[in-house]
C-alpha cells in the first residue's frame, strides 16, 4: 500500500506528478515545479498553502487555520495533507503569493532517477563474494595425550591448517595469555576469529564452542559533522542496524582546520580522539542493542573519514595537514586494535581505517571511489563530495586525478546571516514566484523556520537568480516591486521569512554578503571541475558521468545547483546521486577483503592535484564568480530557462501595464 | 705476566702439574691429584695445609697458623699461597691427613680440553652473518612540497624502498603517532629500526639524525635460578658487557613446579612476571651502565629460557604445563613489545622468546643446539642440561631426539641434609685419601665451608666410592678405621668438614639418604641417555660427542660424573662443556636473522620423548640405582679405576699389617 504512487495534477497550471502514496501535497507541489505560498517551512502555522481537493482522497491534519466548514467544501492546508489517491488539486490565487511545508529529513526530494538504486550498485561493481578480513573458524581439537603433546597455541594452528588450509597463523599476544583454561574449559571444542592484516594471518580471538553463526563487522563513516554506523551480518552480509549522531567533536570547531588547531595545542588530540570515540562508542551501543546482539559478535570496524578525522579518531598528529605543503602524518594505516583508541567493543577487535590520498582527499573519498564502482568503468566519471571542502575525482578505471578545493563553510551554513546545518526548522527548498517574488519554502522536520541550509541557500540563489531577484553578479535588485527586497546598511537583502512567520520572531533574509560568499564556494567547486579536465586536456562534455556523494548531495536539487554554476550543465540525466560513499565503501571493505584491497589500490593509484597555489586554479575560479559562469554558453539549460523566466515576466508586466493602463 | 704458566712438582707424590701463574697451591695441589688435608674449604682458618716450598717463588698471605719462623723455613698454607714460578712442593706427612682452598668461583678446574673454544664454535656453526632481526636505516628525504606532497609515513616508506630495497614495511602504530613533529625537528634526516618478525617487516622506532653506528641489542638466559644476559653491539657483533644475576623468582620457589603452583593462585602469574622482570631490568641497567651506552642504543631482546620460565616472563599461563599430559600455552611465540611485559627499555623495543619444544624442553635447549651447532653436524652428538630436570637432546643434523627427566633438586643442593647451592662456602671439589679416608675440599669463594653444591656432591660421592666408605648400593661401610664414618638414626653418615673447622660449628656430613637421593637422580638422568639411544637403536658407544651445558656442568669433574655413573664411560676426550649454551643461543639469535630461523627450525624439527609413562624408562632407571650401573663392564674406566684403588687399599693395608706385626 505504501509504495503506492498517485498521479496528482495541479490547476490551473495543469501539471501532473506522480508521487508515493503518503506524500505530503506541498512537496507533490514542489516537484511538479507548482508555486503555492508557504512561509511557516510546513508546520501549519501560517495556513498561506490552502488548495482545493477537487478530487480524490486526502488525509488531512485537523488545523486551526482551516475551519471545518472549509474542509467540508474542500480546501486543505497543502502542507498538512497526504496524498492518498490520484488526485485533481486547485491552488486558489491567494495561495500562489504566499507561504510554506516538513519531514523528519528522512526522504529527501531527489531528480527523478537522481538517486541510485541497489541494483545501479550491482551493475557498478565487478562481482565480490562475501569474504570479509576476518573470519571465524569452528574447529574441534583433538585432546591432547603424552603421545600428542603439542602445546596449546601449536594445536589450534595445526586445526587451522588442516581444517581450513591457513598456514604461519600468529596467535595474537593476548590470546595466548587466556589460551590454556579457556581452551579446556570449552573441552576443545573452540571458534577462532582470524584477521587478515594484509601482511599476516593473526589468530585475534579464541572463543568457546562454535561461535561462527554470531559474526558482525561495523562499517563506520567518521564525518566532520556527523558520524554514520552500520552494523553488517557477516553471515548474510547484511546491515542490521544504522545509527548515525553529531560528531561530538563539533563543540571544538566546526570544521577540519579549527580542530587541527586545538588538536595541536597542549592535550588537544587526546580530547579530541576521545571525544570521537565517544560517539563512536555511542552509536556502536545503539547499534548492538537495536539488533539485540553482543559485543563479543563484532569481529571488526572498518573506518572511512576524511584524512583529519582519520588523523584525529587515531590520535595522529594532524598538525601539518594545515601548514603549507599539507602533509599528513600518514596516508594508509595500520590494522590497529580498538582498545588501542580506547574503543572497547569486545578482545581482539581491530579496526581499519580506510587509506587516504593526501591532506585534503581522505579516505571518505576513497571509499566512495570504491562504492561508486568508478574503478570498474570505461565511463569518465567525476565524483564529487561538497562540504567545507569541494572533494572531487575525475576518472574511470585507467586514472583518477583528485583535487580539494576550499569552498569555505558557506554549503553548510557558516558565513551566511541566517545559515544553518540541516537541523529542524532549516528550510531545506525554497521556490520563489516568478511574478509577485513570494517565497515557497520547506523545513527540516516541518517546523518553524530558524534558518537555511545548504541545499535551501541553493535554491534560493538559484531562484533569486531566475526570478531576477539578483544578477549574474550577485546583486540584488532592489527595484523590484516586492518588500522582500530591501536596502540595509551593508548592502541590499531578500527577506525569506517575516519575522511573524519564523521560529525567531526575526524576519530570515538573504543578504548581497551572503550570497558573495555563495559565490565564491560554488566558483571554488566549479573551477575544481574545470582545473581536473583541464590537467586531462578535456571538457565538462566529455563527462559521462557525475555522481554527487555525502549528505549536502542527499538534498541538493540539481537543476537549481546548475543553475547557479556549482554544477556543469551536462544534462540532469548523467547527474546521480550515491548516498555516504564514504559508508557505502567502509561497508563494502569490511564485507570483502578484495574490495579493502580494492580501496587500497585505488588510494595508491590516485593522484592529487594541489590547487592552493596554482594559478590556472585562479583564472578557473575568477571566471567562475558569475551566476551561473562568465561564459554562459557553457551552461545551455540555464541560458534557456532564464529566457523562459524572462519572457514569462515579460508577459506578465505587459498584462500588468495592460491592467493599470 | 698473569698469563704465564707454572710448572708445580709435588713431592713426595713426584707428580707434575703447569698452572697460571698465581695460582692458589692448594688447587694446583688438586689438579695434579695430590692430596693435602684441607678442612676449612681454603679460608685459611684450619692451618692444616702447612707444605714446604723446596724451590721457587711464591706470595704468603700472612696467616696466624703459620710462624714467622715457619715460614722463613720455607713452610707455607697451601691455600694462603700462591704460584709465582716453577715450583717444588713437599706436602710434609702431617698434612697429608687433613683440611684446605679458593677464589670467587671465576677459574674452574675444568678437565684439560673440556672448555671449548671460541675457533671450536666457530667450527661447529655454518658460517653466518651479522644480520640481526633489527636494522637501522639512515635517510635523508626529500623534504616535502606542493608537487611531492606525500604523507610523511609514505615517505619514510619510499625511502626504506628506494634506499634500503625493503617493500611493504607496516609503520608501527606509536610511530606513526610520533612521526610529524620529529621527522621535521630532524629536518628530514633520520634513522629508521625495522624489524624483520618473519611475517613482516615493521618500522619500530624513527630517530633524529644518523643513529646507525648506535645499535644493540641484549640476549638473555632466563634461568630458573640464575638470569644471564650480554649486551651486543650490532655494529660489531661484540659483546660490550656481562651481568648476571639471582632470579628474585627464587624467592617463590626453588624449582618450576613450586612456581608454577605459585603462579596459578590468584595473582600469582602476575607478580611472578613483574619478579623476573625486575630482574632483568636491573640486569639491563647494570649493561648500560658498564658499556656507557643509551637505553635508546637498544634495538631488539632475544631471551632463552625454559618452558616454565618463558611462560612466566610473557605472563603465559603455566598450570597445564605440569599436570598430565604436560602442555604448555604455546611453544612458539610472537615478536612482543618489551613494554607489554612491563619492561620500559626505551620505545620500540621488541622481544623475542626463542621457542620451546615441550613443556620440559624449552627455549634453553633449542638455543643450546643452536648454539652447539649439532644441526650442522654428522657426528651423533649428546647434549645435556643437567639442573633440577636433566634435559637431553641427541642427535645430528638430520634428526633431534630429547627427552626431560626429573633429576629433582640433589645436583643443585636440594634434598641433600647439608647441600646447598654453589654460593660462596659451598663445597665445591672433594678429594678423599685412599688410606686415611681424610678429605681434601676447596669451598666457593675460599670461604669456610657451610655445605655442599651439586659439584662438590658429585666429586665426593665418586671419592667415596673409589675409595669403599661406600659400596656400589650407596650404603656406607662404618667398619672403616677412620672416626670419619658413624652410625646415627635413620643410617650411617660420612664427616666431610667437622664441626670446629666448618663455618656453621656444626659436623657437614653426607648420609646414606642424600646418597639414596643422588643416586636417584643420576639414575634418572642416565637412564634418559640410555631411553634415547635405544629409541634409535642405538648404544653409547655410537656417541662421537657428548656436550654439557649450564652453570653446572661448568663446575663438573668430567670423571667423578663417570665414575657415579651420571654420564656414560665414552672416553674423556669425546665430552666437551659448552658453557651457557642458553645465552650463546640467544647471543646468536640477536645477532642474526638466519640463526633465529634457524633456532626456530630446530624446535620445529625436534621430537620430543615424554617419559613419565615410559615402562623402558623405569626398566633403564632401576638398573642404574648402582654406582656405576648394574653393568660395570658397560664402565670401563670406572672398573680399572676400582681396581687400581682396591690394589692399593690392599697393598697399604699389607703394609699395616707388617708395621703392627
Amino acid at each position: 500500500m505504501a509504495d503506492e504512487n498517485c498521479r496528482v495534477l495541479f490547476l490551473p497550471d495543469n501539471r501532473f506528478v506522480t508521487v508515493a502514496r503518503g506524500e505530503i501535497l506541498l512537496r507533490a507541489a514542489m516537484d511538479a515545479d507548482v508555486h503555492i505560498n508557504a512561509s511557516c517551512g510546513g508546520s501549519g502555522s501560517c495556513g498561506k498553502c490552502r488548495v482545493l481537493i477537487e478530487e480524490g482522497e486526502v488525509e488531512r491534519e485537523p488545523n486551526p487555520k482551516l475551519s471545518e466548514a472549509e474542509a467540508a467544501r474542500g480546501y486543505a492546508l497543502a502542507c498538512q495533507t497526504r496524498v492518498l489517491s490520484d488526485l485533481k488539486v486547485t491552488i486558489p490565487l491567494e495561495s500562489r503569493i504566499g507561504d510554506k511545508r516538513i519531514f523528519e529529513r528522512a526522504e529527501p526530494t531527489p531528480a527523478h532517477g537522481y538517486l541510485l538504486s541497489a541494483a545501479d550498485w550491482e551493475e557498478r561493481l565487478p562481482a565480490w563474494e562475501l569474504d570479509p578480513p576476518t573470519r571465524k573458524y569452528h574447529l574441534v581439537l583433538p585432546q591432547p595425550s603424552l603421545d600428542d603433546n603439542a602445546s596449546d597455541a601449536e594445536r589450534i594452528k595445526r586445526g587451522l591448517a588442516v581444517e581450513a588450509g591457513l598456514r604461519d597463523v600468529v596467535i595474537d599476544y593476548p590470546v595466548l595469555q587466556r589460551l590454556p583454561n579457556m581452551i579446556r574449559q570449552s573441552d576443545w571444542d573452540i571458534t577462532v576469529t582470524v584477521l587478515d592484516s594484509g601482511e599476516e594471518l593473526r589468530a585475534v580471538r579464541i572463543e568457546q564452542g562454535d561461535t561462527t553463526e554470531r559474526q558482525s563487522a561495523i562499517a563506520i563513516d567518521v564525518g566532520t559533522t556527523t558520524i554514520s554506523a552500520e552494523l553488517i551480518d557477516l553471515r548474510t552480509g547484511e546491515v542490521t542496524a544504522r545509527a548515525s549522531d553529531y560528531n561530538a567533536q563539533v563543540a571544538f570547531g566546526e570544521d577540519v582546520i579549527t580542530r587541527i588547531i586545538y588538536a595541536i595545542r597542549g592535550t588537544g588530540l587526546a580530547k579530541l580522539q576521545s571525544v570521537v570515540v565517544g560517539t563512536i562508542w555511542n552509536l556502536i551501543k545503539s547499534l548492538v542493542e537495536q539488533a539485540g546482539i553482543e559485543y563479543c559478535n563484532i569481529t571488526h570496524v572498518v573506518i572511512a573519514g576524511n584524512t583529519t578525522m582519520t588523523h584525529l579518531l587515531l590520535g595522529l598528529n594532524p598538525k601539518y595537514i594545515r601548514e603549507e605543503p599539507y602533509i599528513p602524518s600518514a596516508t594508509f594505516f595500520p590494522w590497529i586494535k580498538c582498545s588501542d583508541i580506547g574503543l572497547r567493543i569486545a578482545a581482539g577487535v581491530y579496526l581499519y581505517a580506510l587509506p587516504c590520498v593526501a591532506s585534503y582527499v581522505g579516505g571518505d573519498i576513497v571509499a566512495g571511489m570504491l562504492a561508486s564502482g568508478i574503478f570498474n568503468t570505461d565511463k569518465l566519471t567525476l565524483y564529487i563530495d561538497i562540504g567545507t571542502n569541494g572533494e572531487m575525482v575525475l576518472g574511470n578505471r585507467d586514472w583518477m586525478l583528485s583535487c580539494s578545493c576550499s569552498a569555505g563553510p558557506a554549503f553548510e551554513g557558516g558565513g551566511v546571516k541566517h545559515g544553518m546545518r540541516a537541523t529542524n526548522g532549516a528550510i531545506e527548498q525554497v521556490r520563489i514566484d516568478k511574478i509577485g517574488y513570494e517565497p515557497m519554502i520547506i523545513t527540516v522536520g516541518n517546523r518553524k523556520p530558524i534558518g537555511i541550509c545548504g541545499s535551501g541557500l541553493i535554491d534560493a540563489l538559484s531562484e533569486m537568480f531566475l526570478t531576477g531577484v539578483i544578477n549574474e553578479k550577485g546583486k540584488i535588485n532592489t527595484d523590484l516591486p516586492t518588500p522582500r527586497v530591501r536596502r540595509r546598511e551593508g548592502g541590499a537583502e531578500y527577506v525569506l521569512v517575516w519575522a511573524e512567520d519564523s521560529a525567531t520572531r526575526r524576519d530570515i533574509v538573504i543578504t548581497e554578503v551572503d550570497i558573495d560568499n555563495l559565490m565564491r564556494a560554488k566558483a571554488a567547486v566549479y573551477a575544481g571541475i574545470e582545473i581536473l579536465l583541464s590537467s586531462m586536456d578535456m571538457d565538462v562534455s566529455m563527462i559521462d558521468e557525475l555522481l554527487i556523494a555525502g549528505a549536502f548531495g542527499r538534498y541538493l536539487e540539481v537543476d537549481k545547483a546548475v543553475t547557479i554554476g556549482l554544477l556543469p550543465d551536462i544534462g540532469y540525466e548523467k547527474i546521480k546521486f550515491v548516498g555516504n560513499g564514504s559508508l557505502l565503501g567502509a561497508h563494502l571493505s569490511a564485507l570483502s577483503r578484495e574490495m579493502l584491497n580494492k580501496a587500497n589500490e585505488i588510494a595508491h593509484q590516485m593522484t592529487y592535484l594541489e590547487l592552493s597555489m596554482n594559478p590556472a586554479f585562479m583564472e578557473h575560479y575568477i571566471s567562475a564568480l558569475f551566476f551561473p559562469h562568465t561564459d554562459l554558453n557553457a551552461f545551455p539549460s540555464v541560458k534557456e530557462k532564464l529566457e523562459a523566466y524572462r519572457s514569462v515576466q515579460r508577459m506578465a508586466a505587459r498584462d500588468k501595464v495592460g491592467e493599470e493602463g
